[in-house]
């Protein structure tokens, strides 16, 4: 503590001596990464595949700052708001870093009146969490999102998104996947059924969204210990949030005499209805599932909230399966994690506006880190280098004393719009130009050589084959550009 | 003062309850805007295009965290240090945010112990500065930056990243520009002819880098008031730095009595006239010009530096040029302001190495806000709607009781990868929905009514022509994609 300070004090008097030798460990920020060609190759691969799911539904890109003033952020996430990243106060205003994409996106509508929008956003987004990497879990990580505002009727934009989650998981073909649906209208009807006092919703569903790691007899305690329910109202809670299924399911709890009883479960019931309906004409009867045991963290949702899961492929280590540990019966398959979240939330916009003005929105998050953790391991493991250069021609010299002539080809092939390269050294080897060709996977070599350059010509050749033709230095363009379409 | 430490203490204490109405401005953080639809499309096409050149130049793409560990920015920066923004102690890491993307790229490739690379990166970064918004000056902007990294033989890669800046300004069509080059040995040699002690070496280049705003005048006054110049050394500097030129103006200070007294001077000016020989051979003799007045602000810098700058347009605003104010000649032609920037720093990268290997760099950053505005006041002046969306068909009903129909349509059309979209509402008015896509620069609509579904067709109709036609359902995906490519 008392060291950060001397350190903050050191900095703001002295900023500018360079150290004589660094004496800080050479490292990234706890909980971020450096991405390396690698790894941006697999991304970008990753993210050109989202958007072109999100353009296809009509989506429109925005972007907004990176950090907040800290009151736009605050009262937003529940208790989440303590992992917010903070700025310095450094005489100015009181920023924080964005915690999501969701939040700046409801100031964004509000600041700007925009009363309907169908917008994707991919950012990085900032989370002081405990971080576990190998699992995708980041302090910095990237969100990708897709909302839809604006005053519609009920379900006809959630069942899109829900659709959105399946596209871009068939097209990652990252391996089996559920999406579980559930409604927080549902959620609140069955707490108030069980006997929760309203002003404890949110604090349970809390504890409800923790059964994706632990098992029932943890949140349980929680729900006892730590939010002081009574015990007879959390087995209540106990015996829903076990419950799975589909349309029959909503029809056995639209006549479940507790929950008929309450008007936010049957509205949410009806809801849920609708949106099976829906995901049915969508083609999604095998990929969506009504699972009560679906809280989702946040504070914002107020209707359907969803969240897409991977299935654990047979033989892998995967995290502890509630469905098992909790009703005793053999896993089915148990689940890897989750990849998609979202939900409707009506109320946040309205929180920016003046005068209350609400804006009702649904949206999704891609959860991309932990989708590139999965491709991640299996690129390793396949052993496969994926190529990061789109280099179509180097340009290499035979001997000694061209390199002058190797300037004047590429500026030639460049100017012709083909991507080409060369060495930075006056005379390099013919072997390592060679070696650098295969070791980047590029696929042609023009070689420069006195005797071929005096009568106009250059060798081209195939670094796979080893093949290699006379060029007439003039048509070397077009050649390249025929052996690159053939 | 006060009020700002009472919010940042009320925020921690109960940073979980949403203000009944928010009390604070709506608005995003000073310096800082959002990207709208329209802007975003514009900034992709830019941003698109560059990434082209960067490509075609064989570079690889790399990310790092947007902030670093504050000992990694520390001393690296000269007197921009103090516009650094630092996040608070939340306890554990002293983190900054990144000020370029240089120094990240320098941290990774130390980390790494990676001792070759030719990078791009395209990022955030973030200056405490004072934001001139509507010239393009944020305090949160996009660097798009490209380096060589490794040990090469001279001014092969320095020629090649000023080949690049001229690539990216033809290709973006923003006007007539100038890339201007000077070399920080050149400065130093002449600074020390003029009789500057070699401590002030920096800090005197750092007051000639404001030439470019501020006239001579003003300049000299800051290195005689404020950095302890004599006048005569002043005055000496005054007449070295209104000379540019090109090769003659080498020659001319190769056989300058007082430079060529000074070795730094002399291998700067050879390496000046070795850089301006390869970019001859590249094409660039009218767009290149050796200006002993650029200097550049940051301290990294060894070697080459350069800054590409646009031309004003004839008849436009323009910021004060300082050739004309400096020389009392006529101006030539006034400059708007610099696009493009960068240099070679061999020493950045063993500051970071705990052995202190050097790893010699070169890159160039290039501007792309100061490009987005030109090119956004370009675009409103010329009141063309950019469209933002790519739908290719949009599924509306010609009357009531149609949208189950519609999700079936639209399914089929998404699953053949068509981009469609519709109205998320029950029963839209025909005319609601064609005008949606006149606003929306939508080609195709499939008019859906129950006479033609009875018979296992849809009318197809051009937005523009208004032309209609009836297709079979089953062929409708295929007839969109005839439409589309035709």
């Amino acid at each position: 503590e008392e060291v950060a300070r001397l350190l903050a004090l050191k900095a703001k008097l002295g900023g500018d001596v360079a150290p004589a030798s660094q004496k800080f460990t050479l490292k990234t920020p706890k909980g971020t990464r450096d991405y390396g060609p690698q790894q941006m190759t697999l991304r970008q691969g990753v993210l050109d595949k989202i958007v072109q799911v999100f353009k296809r539904h009509g989506g429109e890109a925005i972007d907004t700052p990176v950090f907040e003033l800290k009151e736009v952020l605050t009262g937003k996430y529940g208790e989440d708001s303590k992992l917010i990243y903070d700025l310095k106060d450094q005489g100015g205003e009181i920023l924080s870093m964005r915690y999501d994409l969701t939040v700046p996106l409801a100031r964004y509508l509000a600041m700007n009146k925009i009363s309907s929008i169908k917008r994707y956003h991919i950012a990085k987004v900032y989370r002081r969490d405990n971080p576990a990497m190998t699992r995708g879990r980041y302090r910095e990580f990237y969100q990708c999102d897709f909302d839809i505002a604006g005053t519609y009727d009920p379900m006809l934009a959630d069942a899109e998104c829900v659709k959105i989650v399946s596209e871009i998981l068939d097209t990652l073909e990252i391996g089996d996947y559920v999406i579980k649906l559930n409604h927080r209208q549902l959620l609140d009807g069955m707490f108030e059924a069980c006997g929760v006092p309203a002003e404890s919703f949110r604090a349970i569903c809390s504890a409800v969204d923790k059964l994706d790691k632990s098992p029932w007899a943890d949140v349980r305690k929680e729900m006892v210990t730590e939010k002081g329910l009574d015990e007879a109202t959390a087995d209540r809670i106990g015996e829903y949030v076990r419950l799975s299924g589909g349309t029959e399911l909503v029809e056995q709890l639209l006549a479940d005499p507790k929950l008929k009883a309450v008007p936010n479960a049957v509205k949410g019931l009806e809801g849920m209805q609708l949106l099976l309906k829906y995901c049915s004409i969508f083609g999604l009867d095998k990929r969506v599932r009504f699972d009560l045991s679906l809280a989702r963290g946040l504070d914002y949702y107020t209707g359907v909230i969803y969240e897409g899961v991977l299935k654990a492929e047979p033989g892998s280590r995967s995290s502890p399966a509630k469905s098992a540990q909790q009703n005793g019966e053999p896993a089915e398959q148990a689940t890897v994690g989750s990849v998609a979240g979202g939900g409707r939330y009506d109320n946040l916009v309205g929180m920016f506006d003046p005068r209350g003005k609400a804006v009702p929105c649904v949206g999704v998050s891609i959860g991309v880190e932990r989708i590139f953790s999965v491709l991640e391991a299996r690129f390793a493991a396949s052993k496969v280098k994926l190529r990061t250069n789109d280099v179509e021609a180097y340009v290499a010299s035979a001997h000694k004393g061209l390199h002058e002539q190797r300037l004047r080809v590429l500026n030639q092939l460049w100017d012709a719009g083909i991507k080409a390269e060369h060495s930075y050294k006056l005379n390099p080897k013919l072997l390592a130009q060679l070696q650098h060709c295969e070791e980047h996977q590029i696929p042609l070599v023009v070689v420069l050589g006195d005797a071929e350059l005096a009568q106009g010509l250059v060798k081209l050749r195939e670094v796979t084959t080893r093949q290699e033709t006379s060029v007439k230095l003039e048509d070397l363009p077009a050649e390249i550009k025929r052996r690159q379409q053939a």
